[in-house]
């Protein structure tokens, strides 16, 4: 399991998230029934329909329920509840349990990263998340990215034994959030955010045709899917939402970020970037969206430093540099003796270096140095010093060129001056720890006014929670997905100009950062 | 098999039977679809899905049919036809195959009744029958009648082998209708009608309740189930639709009497009768229908003669007596020697040794006889004589006193005198094989001008055919259900009297038989 640091809640900063009208995929309904008589000798299960019916149009038994209703009726004195599930165009009778059981109903929103699974367990009467849970993705042993997961795919028995990987991730964190099997059976429903080859891989579809072109999937949108004929272990005949995709490198993931930020509703053009172990970033407004993801190389997936390492006990998260003496503070998480340096330390650390005039603004190192020492030896967990080398930067200036290069050519091609700006919406890990006023001083985060800048968290996983809890949002989701417009990046000839051109701190267009500007201008 | 005097085709004898607009429980569509190119590079499950809605509305594909879809595309040069499967608030897609195989669309229409069971291969894009097979229910070794297997079914695992004898006997019948394994999984649907009884064994349901007050089935309608879900050897994902029932011995054989005879849409008053190994009468007409039903004891389900046989080769089938000599005229089926006689036999042995006054209106043999010879030793199979006793004439006698015990109390019930029938509906074999003359001579058919006599085959089979080709049809059995009161004749004390007063020939009331009162005098 992941800890803590690891597995953020569900908690859009700055981001409204409650939903008003609850209308979960799955809805629970006390029945009090008539015992049957001479004057009523409806059979049972026409009775339980016909009263369900009343309310919510077309409801269908599964053969399979149909046993259960008489021996629940006539144990309950005729006082039960029903599981109904959404299935699109009607409801399906999925369970019947004796007395009121009501307000006990309970669903999945669970968030499948590459690297990272995601579950939270979420009281589907109040819309709450009870509990989560994390751990990372049992595919990694089968390929560490998208591309080689694919790849694996095409193995013999490669794609069983990916989807039996991740289903052993997912069913995992589900005992880790209901130890009992009867508890697992009372989680009725499930809503799924993830890129588009996780969802192949979880239904057991061949990935193959995501990688050749044109690039078209099998399926952007699966639709709603019975647990059991995916293999997870919840209620059998729960509904399973994935979140819709709009191609192969636009998964629901990123239609999930769309939907949890609201940049679809507004007049005003909004950025949002994701950057995990893919890179996505949307440009638009209430009118249009445009998007483009980076997922072949390390440019977007990249970020490797010697000493880098996850956000875990040890790694030292925040760094501070003194621009005139070099000294450093840092902190770690938990206090521990320091490991590594992960994300957020990293670009606490550039941007000390950066501003301190330790480097330049082709991030190079001054004064012939080629490495920085961030914590000593003495202080550091393995006796060695942890350290910045002028290769770590120059592999992260590669992942943030390659961000701002997507971007300027996503900006350039729609014809929006960055002017237009008026929100900038940051999701998943990079959007959750990094220090804001870093990420703007190297770049990372655009100089908008600290309030347009919105870290919505793990968007992927909260989309999934708003699409388990409303059919509305289900709706929003899916006319988002129809409304966003790809822009190709990697059969675009300008992408790599813009890259190579792009590698300046904070921007190769200073005047798009005046903030940084002055605080440059401050420190000299 | 049954041989084909057992096994009606479907022909409803005067009644109009052809359904003008076709809306089959799965339709096929062919679909000439675009190759995915960099500018419209959907999903390919995506893109039928769509292409599908425009005609359909909302379209499900089930996790299993996905990973079909790219290849079958692919090899067909985009040009597939799409199996859908209605499920009552939306559709299916349960194939896809490639080229256009439109025009290959095959269903079943089953008629399971408690002895025997035929099914009909019916092609979907015309209507027709093309085929059918018949055989013993092999349920029959575990009880000759509803009670008997409603028992068997109490027993330790009892219900499970209910359930298997009656697949095995469907899935036995498909196998001579469709020989080849590819052949039946191009069958993507399946109507049936049958007592309530059968279609709770056939769904694995256990009957108990059926037989105990307040004889509450378990279901009534039970929609739209996959073959697979019940185990009949179509497509895995057919949809099966069950006639509805309205009660424990009123079943869906009976609404689709109903429905194939149209008496609920007749201004004038009409009676409906139904005498197989149960009896079912239903009176009404567009404004209310009534209907009782015979389930217990050997009263409706008796006729049981010495030589009595079933409608198989050899069986006296037509038998004519000279009213002043006493000679006997008769036919055997297939002309064989005879074996024994089969119900219309026995109709016309009693209504000519009635029209000769060789038994008077008490049914009783006169001058002293007791039994009369219909084949003499020398020309029968056994070398023995083949005879009427005068038992076999009661056992006869008290069948044909309770449907007339039946149908007057039900008449008597709602005010409605008999002059008021405009129509009589006979179904099943009861309807399908009597001689009409002799049928209304020993009063088991009323004296009606013949013209309003209708006989109407195999009423569940053919009503089978008509849902299983018409939503219009499934609605309107549907709205038959609702609206038929069920008149509980088993509780009626008044019953046993209108019993032991019926034994008359051809009715206790002879004004009701004027044609018959006419004939009578003629002879003496």
């Amino acid at each position: 399991m992941l800890n803590q640091k690891e597995t953020p809640i569900i908690l859009a900063e700055q981001v409204q998230t409650s939903l008003s009208n609850l209308a979960p995929l799955t809805r629970k309904v006390f029945l009090s029934l008539n015992p049957p008589s001479s004057l009523d000798n409806r059979a049972d299960v026409d009775q339980v329909r016909h009263m369900l019916e009343r309310s919510f149009g077309s409801v269908s038994v599964p053969r399979e329920i149909m046993p259960k209703v008489p021996g629940t009726c006539r144990s309950a004195d005729w006082q039960v509840t029903a599981t109904l599930a959404d299935i699109g165009c009607g409801w399906k009778l999925i369970d019947l349990e004796p007395g009121d059981t009501s307000r006990e109903q309970f669903g999945l929103a669970i968030d499948i990263g590459t690297t990272t699974v995601v579950v939270y367990l979420v009281d589907l009467c109040s819309g709450e998340v009870l509990r989560h849970a994390a751990d990372y993705n049992d595919q990694i042993m089968m390929g560490e990215d998208i591309l080689n997961r694919i790849r694996y795919a095409a193995e013999p028995n490669g794609l069983a034994q990916l989807q039996k990987a991740v289903l052993n991730t997912l069913n995992r964190l589900i005992k880790v959030l209901c130890p009992l099997p009867m508890e697992t059976s009372k989680i009725t429903a499930a809503a799924i955010g993830a890129n588009t080859t996780m969802i192949h891989l979880l239904l057991g579809l061949d990935p193959a045709s995501i990688c050749r072109a044109p690039y078209t999937p099998m399926i952007n949108n699966p639709g709603l899917i019975p647990a059991r004929e995916i293999g997870i272990d919840i209620h059998s005949l729960a509904p399973v939402y994935c979140l819709p995709s709009i191609g192969s490198y636009l998964g629901g993931d990123v239609i999930g970020g769309i939907l949890v930020s609201g940049m679809h509703k507004q007049p005003a053009i909004s950025l949002f970037v994701d950057i995990g172990t893919n890179g996505e970033i949307v440009l638009g407004n209430e009118d249009w969206l445009v998007a483009c993801a980076g997922a072949a190389g390390p440019a977007l997936e990249g970020g490797v430093t010697t000493f880098g390492m996850r956000a875990e006990p040890g790694a030292v998260d925040h760094v501070s540099i003194d621009p005139k003496t070099g000294w450093v503070e840092y902190s770690t998480i938990d206090n521990l003796p320091a490991k590594g340096i992960c994300g957020s330390g990293l670009v606490d650390t550039l941007a000390g270096l950066f501003l301190g005039g330790f480097i330049n603004r082709s991030a190079r190192f001054q004064n012939g140095q080629n490495e920085f020492v961030i914590v000593p030896a003495h202080e550091a967990a393995e006796g060695e010093d942890i350290v910045i080398s002028q290769v770590d930067i120059n592999n992260f200036m590669a992942t943030k060129g390659a961000v701002n290069a997507a971007t300027d050519l996503l900006m350039e091609n729609v014809g929006c001056p960055w002017q237009e700006i008026s929100h900038f919406y940051a999701a998943g890990a990079f959007g959750q720890y990094l220090p804001i006023e870093s990420a703007v001083t190297i770049g990372l985060y655009p100089d908008l006014p600290r309030s347009a800048i919105l870290r919505l968290g793990n968007s992927s996983g909260e989309a999934a929670r708003q699409v388990l809890l409303s059919r509305t949002k289900r709706l929003e989701a899916e006319a988002i997905a129809e409304k966003v417009t790809y822009f190709e990046l990697n059969a675009n000839a300008a992408f790599m100009d813009k890259f190579v051109g792009s590698k300046f701190l904070p921007h190769t267009d200073l005047e798009r950062y005046p903030s940084v500007n002055q605080r440059l201008q401050n420190h000299f």
